[in-house]
């Protein structure tokens, strides 16, 4: 199998060569081939998803990304949009037609300290955010900006809502059959049609499986209040950076947040961190994340889910024995990664 | 002065009654007119914002709200959405051309237990929010549901950004100094116009306050994690709602957050929590956030800040000596009231 790395800007490089290392540990007949992608390519070639990244993926099974964009000063930032660092990620996300961006945000037992709830609240915390990645506000084409005016659209058709909610009860009949649909449809019609497609799939296809409807404001409040009452969180683009990245927060540092974006082709597997420009380079930063996207990599990209719980396991075991600075401890990246290779071994 | 009442649906005549009665102790010269809106205006005419309502508004100078909007399975959301409660809030925001939504979010010393965050991510937090409330997504005609496809537009222009970020500027003057300005510029069109209409106005005419910028999935993450980096926070619409929802559970209890909507005419002063159903008629909702919201009203609406300050300092006194249940007590509604009303004796 091949695997596309996309080590990227800041952070990246390192956290990715931890994830590397650890793929090879548990499947040693992996490819690896590694390009550019963000504001490493922009320094490269002047653009951040260069040809030679595009024409990689072709065949490939797998890609894994690190982290893409420079510090908020950063010149790649004052560059037209579509040659600044993230449009890179969008249009690689878009290339390989990730539609369905699955975000598990779980709070490791033991761990509750870290989180900034009361550990009575973050205690057993175990949510999939599933966001549909391709449409909505992030994509559409009917966006201005002119002089004093400007726009953007969302819209969503049928078939795009249909398919990210057949991932989300796809994901719930592997869970607690639980799915909570997030809209705003008692102001916007983009979201009536979400609810009314989504209802409909679920009565024709899923009729075991329990369906409720919330407003994206109200999640917002009962995700921080009540985090337990949610098992699987399907919603539409902007809804769901706000909402995944907020998740994100339950379990006390972002260095333990994987992800996965699948779509019929090759997925895209990435934590959730930022480039985090400011530790770069020191060899400090917390490779869990990256490690458990390689492990989300197995599992959802090469169907391999027993060497993913594998690593997943063996990440747990790291966390609490070489807990990294993010989370309290010392270990650095290098000692991390070691350690969840002993665990493996 | 003329106040028109509005107490709506639920627990909004309950809490609408309470802040009337601790406004006529402070300033017994206020004349009070109540109307119909949303639900209850339904059963009695059909309309979510009849014309009779909509008359009583003129050369009123100020609105008290109550709150609006039935339970879930209730048959108002089921009519024609230009029809169902939520719309005639959306209405009446309009036509008092209120577009100015002022969200304070402040942790009452002694109250941070209530919060589910650790106490000392909660201790002396105290946040403006600034939602515009009448552009955006919410309000811009381009809309539609046909079939199988829907949009909404998301539109701002200079005027509006710059009336808005006034508002904010204004605020920071009397605070601390520091604003955040939340967008999704790396993506959106309507971000960077916005972003670049605040900046400029923010070395035209505030130099000396600080202003920083902020992704709106980012502060998401942040108002949890780190809440007391923020002073005035001010964005567009939906960003609003969600955000100041979100920070709105900091404190602990819907049922301590008030709300002042303004504009160039009366403003609309209301409870952000929703009108709790399960509890209407049972006499035990806590009134504390309307009569804050009255204290909004004598601050912004009449310039009584002296007034609004006495409500202020009776509210916190009462809240301790008199809990309601939202808050671990064991006050009803009217005892918490006689409190306040005695407090301020
Ligand atoms: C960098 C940005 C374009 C991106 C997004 O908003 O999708 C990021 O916030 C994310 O969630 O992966
Ligand atoms: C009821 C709804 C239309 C309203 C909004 O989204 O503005 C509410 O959520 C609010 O924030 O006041």
């Amino acid at each position: 199998n091949r695997i596309v790395t996309l080590p990227g800007d800041g952070i990246g490089p390192e956290v990715t060569a931890a994830a590397v290392a650890v793929l090879k540990e548990v499947a040693p007949n992996l490819v690896f081939e590694e390009h550019l992608l963000g504001g490493a390519a922009i320094e490269a070639t002047g653009e951040p998803f260069p040809q030679a990244t595009q024409d990689a993926l072709k065949g490939a099974d797998a890609v894994l990304l690190g982290t893409v964009g420079g510090p908020q000063n950063s010149p790649w930032n004052s560059l037209p949009r579509h040659l600044r660092p993230e449009s890179g990620l969008l249009q690689l996300r878009k290339l390989l037609g990730v539609y369905a961006n699955l975000r598990p945000v779980r709070v490791q037992p033991g761990l509750e300290h870290l989180s900034p709830l009361k550990p009575e609240l973050a205690r057993g915390v175990d949510i999939l955010i599933v966001r549909e990645l391709l449409g909505g506000i992030y994509f559409d084409q009917d966006r201005k900006i002119d002089g004093d005016t400007a726009y953007n659209t969302m819209r969503y058709t049928t078939p795009e809502v249909e398919r990210i909610a057949k991932v989300a009860f796809w994901a719930a009949e592997q869970r607690r059959g639980r799915v909570t649909s997030v809209d705003k449809a008692n102001v916007l019609e983009v979201s009536e049609l979400w609810r009314r497609d989504v209802t409909a799939l679920q009565q024709r296809d899923y009729p075991r499986l329990h369906l409720n409807h919330e407003y994206v404001d109200s999640v917002a409040m009962l995700i921080v209040s009540d985090p337990s009452r949610y098992d699987v969180i399907v919603t539409e683009n902007l809804f769901g950076d706000i909402l995944s990245d907020l998740a994100a927060v339950i379990p006390g540092s972002l260095g333990l947040m994987p992800s996965a974006s699948l779509g019929d082709g090759p997925g895209l597997f990435e934590p959730i961190h930022g480039s985090a420009p400011d530790i770069a380079g020191q060899g400090i930063a917390n490779p869990a994340a990256a490690i458990m996207s390689a492990a989300m990599l197995l599992r959802h990209g090469l169907e391999l889910p027993h060497a993913a719980a594998k690593i997943d396991g063996a990440v747990s075991q790291a966390l609490k024995s070489h807990p990294t600075r993010d989370i309290g401890g010392t270990a650095g990246t290098e000692a991390f990664t070691d350690a969840v290779l002993k665990a493996l071994g």
